[in-house]
């Protein structure tokens, strides 16, 4: 069945479902009682999924946010930065030494947000390039850093890291291995428990379809015990509405040490049970089916992708514009053609676009929107040849 | 005409409209677009009639974050502890020494919030009890305090401060005046501009009936100046979510520096629009009604207030359960009458309820939960006099 109204194709905030929306517009509730923390025992449950952790039950009082694997799952009222910026605060000491390897801007800001709570080695590779692992493995190998961060799915050049070479060299190494999974968790196969990753974080409105506002972090019992210890110790930085230990206190009563965004959890918690629905796998074989289609269509019909090969991302493909062209092609296709992509940031701003593949998005949606896409370059005078669509996605 | 259905009488998260409700259930759009910056401007502008400072316009573009006044409001999307983090962790050095009286939960929050980022003198009065003036006006005369903060109105305890006389000690002594008002803005007067207040706080899901996990702040010229000058030195709390700096650069482009919560946006500013239709003073009044109403009545019922005479709160009634009875009234009220109140926090808890009277609550309203309260005291053997509720909210 072919796709009718608009087409929404952005790497985030992706569409949500008509449920998620009706979830977020229930009236008040208090942030204390009994119907609060049943949503946050079926959030915390579902974020379990999403993480691709051990399951758990949804029923309030049974630990929802913990499982046979030692992990603990944390909703955070607040963006994927903030939970990011969780995870960093807490973990470390002003002088661990923390590794940051580096290809867009989301992992530049992993890099920043480190450099407010401990010393970083950061290495930055150029957009779109893959990490030198050699380089990276000799710099483990000198027994100097605390922790290896990554931004793991690099929505500014469309490129995902291998967090399986990675997450090896940290174990030979003992470093500890940390993920920004914002836009891949969900979306993406992760496996933290195989990896041995200490912290991940992910977005609500990213690959699980949720809100904004809302993010989301998983921790492993050594994070935990560090950040007791470096506590104990009085040698931590200062941390008050991310306060770790705060939110551990409050997480087995399926409570918030804060007033939590208690609308934004009701609709999450409805996304989340859709991803169960889909199934975790079903969802990365989706939006891999998706990533894959466009980067074949449009590799055929002559653009240039900004990430290198073998390692572009699966919720977002990065497509540089043809010479001649520039975001006013984005702007027509809004307003002409009801589809939306999204632009480059920073210096590549107007020298590519972006083309999202995560959430619900469906293989008829992304088949419309490319028809539309092409349709807008042949009308803004890029002649593309003729191909068949659909069967990229076949 | 009389209130039907449920009697919701929290002191917030409080009902939100039909229309605020509608708007959370908005279709994602992106951040970054035109269409969310017309939302942000809108909000501003509602949060500068909110804040009790000059108007602004609500278009895209036209500053609408800043007026005639020299003050400027910022978003936060997280809870109102996080707005006042954000004011307190840019504001001060690690040396800087502020002065925090408090006389409930929420000024101890705020005393605690700063131990993270300055040097705190936290002087205790019993919950409930009015600050000692000559004692704060003897602490301020010292001449080594940077600033004083305090929880403007404290629901914990129903007490609201004397901020107007704080405020004319903070400016004879030359001393930053900071009011954590995220149960007062939009509920209580305040006047930022007239007591110099350099920074003053609020949370969308109180007085303003917004949504939970979104907040504001407002602050003077001289407070960006000395954030600004504290980080040219190298003197600062480490902050990133948090950082002022980040929104003010943003802000003149109605943009955040983060991913906001979009829908929370939406909901708030539709809430906004309807304080203003009521009318900021119209909104004051409404509240002193309510709370006057509640005083009278149960004291004349012959329950003691917990807050000093003079002092007690326009926007929350906390009332001590007379001998023999605890938190087992709320269930039996929320349960068989279908009205809620809220119980006490820490020390207090059982010995307490307290009634809200913020937000969008109609007299209607109050009155008939007035009449369930008493009807359910009756029930439970706690027999009360017969008075005419309604007389009180005349």
């Amino acid at each position: 069945m072919a796709h009718e109204g608009d087409c929404f194709l952005v790497p985030g905030p992706v569409r949500m479902s008509d449920a998620c929306l009706e979830a977020m517009a229930t009236p008040v509730i208090t942030a204390r009682g009994t119907e609060f923390r049943d949503v946050m025992a079926d959030l915390n449950s579902g974020l379990r999924t999403a993480f691709n952790l051990t399951p758990s039950s949804r029923e309030r009082g049974t630990e929802s946010w913990s499982g046979e694997d030692g992990y603990k799952v944390i909703a955070v009222s607040g963006s994927g930065t903030a939970a990011m910026e969780m995870v960093i605060a807490n973990r470390f000491r002003p002088n661990d030494r923390v590794l940051v390897p580096t290809n867009g801007k989301f992992g530049e800001r992993v890099a920043d947000i480190c450099k407010q709570y401990c010393q970083v080695k950061h290495i930055t590779y150029e957009w779109g390039r893959s990490f030198d692992l050699m380089e990276l493995e000799e710099q483990l190998g000198r027994g100097t850093f605390e922790a290896l961060l990554i931004c793991h799915n690099e929505t500014s050049s469309g490129i995902t890291q291998d967090a399986a070479a990675l997450a090896q060299m940290c174990t030979e190494h003992g470093v500890a291995f940390i993920l920004d999974g914002i836009t891949s968790v969900g979306g993406l196969p992760v496996h933290p428990a195989k990896w041995n990753v200490e912290a991940v974080v992910m977005g609500a409105q990213k690959c699980t379809s949720g809100p904004s506002g809302i993010a989301a972090i998983a921790v492993n019992e050594h994070f935990v015990e560090r950040v007791q210890t470096i506590r104990q110790q009085g040698d931590s930085n200062p941390v008050y509405y991310l306060d770790l230990l705060s939110a551990l206190k409050k997480g087995n009563d399926d409570q918030t040490p804060w007033t939590p965004a208690i609308n934004l959890a009701m609709g999450w918690a409805v996304s989340l049970r859709e991803l169960e629905e889909e199934g975790l796998e079903n969802r990365w074989n989706r939006c891999r089916r998706l990533a894959d289609g466009v980067r074949r269509l449009f590799s055929d019909l002559g653009f240039m992708l900004l990430a290198d090969g073998g390692q572009q991302s699966d919720t977002v493909t990065a497509i540089m514009y043809p010479e001649g062209f520039n975001d006013s092609w984005r702007s027509k296709l809004k307003d002409e053609y009801q589809t939306q992509v999204i632009g480059a940031q920073d210096h590549l701003k107007g020298k590519m676009f972006r083309v999202g593949s995560m959430g619900t998005t469906s293989i008829d949606e992304m088949v419309e929107g490319c028809h539309r896409m092409i349709a807008c370059f042949n009308e803004m005078g890029h002649a593309l040849p003729n191909v068949d669509v659909a069967s990229y996605f076949a």
